[in-house]
């Protein structure tokens, strides 16, 4: 029995780099851990690791028997199948409290700040452990990911304090530079097949004994997506089928407009439309400032559900 | 609109003394809190509270509308009723990972400790927020009733480190001692009703998808309750139907001779039976070196049902 430390089912970068951060630190406080992957890596977070000169964590997608951490998330449709086989030590998280159970106490870091990694910081602070250079360099670029480069509604005075920090044990003097470097690769949507793309940054919520999925692609530029609409829907449509899911939902962000464009495929799209207030045209609609899923897009499906 | 603090709906000394000492930590860090309770505090938290000279919480038990941290409990059965329509900020607690859910994310600190005031004082040093004598005196006194004074298989060395470190703060010598004077107290079962008694520290578990429920009396000397068993069972008979539990266990534990006798009421003895791999004699049973409901009763109760 091994004790193993992993995101969500489709991991980004701070899931990635939160699972290697906290096993560092638990291996530093002698509890042996090793980091593991549910899913394949995206362009960014490979950028990251490649950058600081990091492996990928292992690929295991069963934990039956296992002892497990789980980081950036706490709801058990973004968990492994098996989940409830295995015995979760702890949560690190900063979402809304899920549906996973435990038998028995376990530890519990969970803060509404903008990215879990800012939480692993304050980990390492209250236990006095040093991070390492190259570890702190990618902590804060999964701060900056998560957080939109501090856009995010999500983004909270500990995140920029923890990024702040970070950025200086990784002797990086620019960190929004590195920020804007990396939502460039993320921007690369050219390259992926259009059901990759759906899937990249894909989320699937439990609403009121429906299956929701809400995917999200941030990019420096939302024209990227003009010809490809079409096919991102017909995508979609299928990912709606496959799982008899009620809705799926693709936010495509653009962070320098600050805004979202939501493109939907739901059995009643006038749940959707009452959930932002707003009329969908072509299944699509253009939010504003919205850029967090997490803060800006559940809430509301969830009351609707 | 306020915020609320407040333990699980039967009242014992951690999660009243949690929920004043939380409250005073989030008042010193500007969040106004008020302290409050879902029912009446027993013997030991009032001798606690008349020690140290504080007032009781205010007694509260409908909270829709409100904003509140939950102390010491993460279940829904020991919730107040309306709970779904109240926003959870946070959860400070040592149990395993209950059916409560949220909408947001919230702040949660949770540990695998004996105490949820051992997690509070944590609170308080991450803060660098300085704990008042007297506060400090009653939160020494929360891990001495619930660590049973450190004889708990629930004990960890936080939560002595913690006791130590608030016995100076108060300036009491021998906690210990203060700790025996407090289980005297909490040993008066013949002022109370068999009702009050059996429901004096009762917890509800959903069980897959039953209701069990599980006291527990704990004193210095188990012959105080040879004359009372049939009236206790009349009691616990009772209280069973009238919410149509499938269960009601009753423990009553030695702290000297360091072990419970377990009566049991249940619509299937054998599955008691099995849970503890023991013969129910007159629904009773002897079990050495249980001390712990949360710890050495209820995982294995979960496993059974």
């Amino acid at each position: 029995m091994s004790t193993y430390i992993f995101g969500h089912t489709t991991p980004d970068s701070d899931s990635i780099v939160g699972a290697i951060s906290l096993s560092y630190l638990k291996n530093q406080l002698g509890e042996e851990c090793i980091p593991s992957r549910q899913g394949e890596i995206n362009p960014e977070t490979a950028f990251i690791l490649e950058k600081f000169g990091f492996e990928k964590p292992m690929l295991k997608r069963n934990y039956a028997g296992e002892k497990v951490y789980l980081i950036d998330f706490m709801e058990s449709s973004q968990s492994p199948s098996d989940i409830e086989e295995a015995t979760i030590l702890g949560i690190v998280d900063h979402h809304k409290l899920g549906d996973l159970k435990t038998d028995s106490p376990l530890e519990m870091w969970v803060r509404p700040v903008g990215c879990s990694n800012t939480i692993v910081k304050q980990m390492f602070d209250y236990y006095g452990v040093e991070i390492p250079k190259e570890l702190a360099g990618m902590m804060m670029c999964a701060i900056l990911s998560d957080t939109v480069i501090f856009k995010s509604p999500t983004c909270t005075k500990e995140d920029t304090k923890a990024c702040k920090e970070l950025a200086k044990i990784a002797q990086i003097e620019e960190p929004k530079e590195l920020g804007m470097e990396m939502f460039i690769v993320k921007s690369d949507v050219l390259t992926d097949t259009k059901r990759d793309l759906v899937l990249r940054d894909f989320k699937d919520f439990n609403m009121g004994g429906v299956k929701v999925g809400v995917g999200q692609l941030e990019v420096v530029d939302l024209s990227v997506f003009d010809n490809m609409k079409e096919e991102l829907f017909e995508a979609m449509n299928k990912i709606k089928e496959e799982e008899n899911r009620d809705s799926v939902l693709l936010l495509l962000t653009d962070i320098m407009q600050e805004g979202s464009q939501l493109l939907v495929l739901s059995d009643d799209n006038s749940k959707i439309e009452s959930a932002f207030n707003v009329k969908l045209e072509n299944n699509q609609v253009w939010l504003p400032k919205v850029m967090s899923r997490k803060k800006q897009i559940i809430p509301f499906l969830e009351r609707q559900f």
